[in-house]
């Protein structure tokens, strides 16, 4: 049986995965980059390499789209969009849920199904057991591309929206970045003091998140973390701020301290992090 | 064999949870609390209550404190000084390392024995399996008195620097922090399109945060999560504070989320984030 024909749009290092998945599984693979001498290597293994985004759109029933962000997505899209009639857009780019919902509406516009797609991996997992795609929008795509889809990562299709899988995985990767920022603030403590950041991380901290992980959900849903009342988290907070300065540790490291129990509604505390969230991230 | 005496100053949630744990294993234990009455069911399963700090620090070998914050301590604990000679405090109040190390001189000063703790475990884990106290200070107190220690948690000696446990108990709490912040955002966005916050942790964020956790070490060292590049990750985290605005979530919820890959010489970044370190928390 012949194999679905895919084009991969963009060879940043998570489109240059997923090309080489697909090529791994024997789907006839066009790509398409910016910089064209990054599919190079990827054509020694068979891929085609499309000189123009119309002519890669042409070459295939699903178009990957894996670029920097949304607004590239469209510069590039834009001049393509006649050779989008008939196929199925699957956007893996990073972005908004409304950016999500813009897009589908704009590709139905020129006689395109759309799914969107967050992907839950970092590039080496691309093609290995314990990657997730969360997808949304269109099922029918999901379901008649499947078995391509399937050998990027697990699939798993939210709903109708387009813009539930980018909510969900800035969700996630918001969860992911509140982690580390923890890690990084309590190994940056230790070190203070001559500590070994990564055994202490490895030893100490992994297990000790991995102890309080099954407060999470309460916590989630009554800001109120680990059981404990909110005057001893409060003491506890200002007590990891006092020691933290009195270490000399640099301020950035303590932003995510102040968030977990400060009420919504708490003057004091809300401008200040409005300030901080304000902040243009260039 | 008689078992040592010992002394709870305290009886908050945590402190009355340490004083079951020593009557519970048969150590006579004397209690002490500002507001007498939180003592009335203690004293019926054995305990006896001091009227004064000077009462119940005479009253044993060993005297574990575990009170509001450390002012607090050096308020009930100075006009009982003169009590302390040739008695040993172990003291489980939370506080910075420099309180710990000011306290150990105090203490020292009245011919007293110090060690430090920081509790890694809420009060119903004292006395149950998992539960962890991290010392520091005395060795000779740690080793002289493990049997009454070993009833209330594992126990962890980091070394004779009083200031260690407090440090490391900090670091802990401030990781835990981290990733209750980052749970806390990633359910309320979810929320924001009708999902189930709590099914979204346990059956979502729990193991995602699991499968990224292996990339924890090399983060807190590098300060870059995930193996991801920089660029990416900052295109994610705009996209998340933008998706949380479309979403209409408060910013407060946001201020983990410009911790963790802004490199602490970022002025852009630094200026927001220490306006938000010098807060005054209440």
């Amino acid at each position: 049986m012949t194999k679905t024909a895919v084009t991969v749009l963009g060879l940043g290092a998570m489109g240059r995965a997923l090309a080489e998945a697909t090529l791994a599984a024997g789907h006839p693979t066009t790509v398409w980059n910016r910089s064209a001498d990054k599919a190079a290597d990827l054509v020694d293994r068979g891929a085609v390499r499309a000189a123009t985004v119309a002519e890669a759109v042409g070459a295939a029933p699903v178009v990957i789209a894996c670029v920097l962000d949304q607004p590239v997505l469209c510069e590039i899209l834009d001049p393509a969009a006649d050779a989008l009639a008939g196929r199925a857009l699957v956007n893996l780019t990073n972005g908004t849920p409304d950016e999500a919902r813009r897009m589908a509406e704009w590709v139905a516009g020129h006689g395109a199904d759309y799914l969107d797609g967050g992907i839950m991996a970092v590039p080496p997992m691309i093609g290995e057991p314990g990657a997730l795609i969360l997808y949304s929008g269109s099922r029918e795509v999901f379901d008649r591309h499947r078995t391509v889809l399937d050998v990027l990562a697990e699939g798993d299709h939210l709903g109708a929206d387009p813009g539930l899988a980018a909510l969900y995985d800035l969700a996630l990767l918001g969860g992911m970045y509140g982690m580390f920022a923890g890690a990084r603030h309590a190994a940056a403590l230790v070190a203070t003091v001559g500590g070994d950041p990564v055994r202490f991380v490895e030893q100490r901290l992994v297990p000790w998140l991995n102890a309080v992980m099954p407060a999470l959900s309460g916590s989630a849903e009554a800001g109120d973390p680990a059981d404990s009342p909110v005057a001893m988290q409060r003491i506890a907070i200002a007590n990891i701020i006092r020691a933290s300065r009195e270490q000399g540790l640099p301020a950035d490291l303590l932003a995510h301290l102040l968030a977990p129990i400060a009420p919504p509604t708490d003057p004091q505390i809300t401008d200040d992090v409005r300030r901080l969230a304000d902040l243009t991230i260039g």
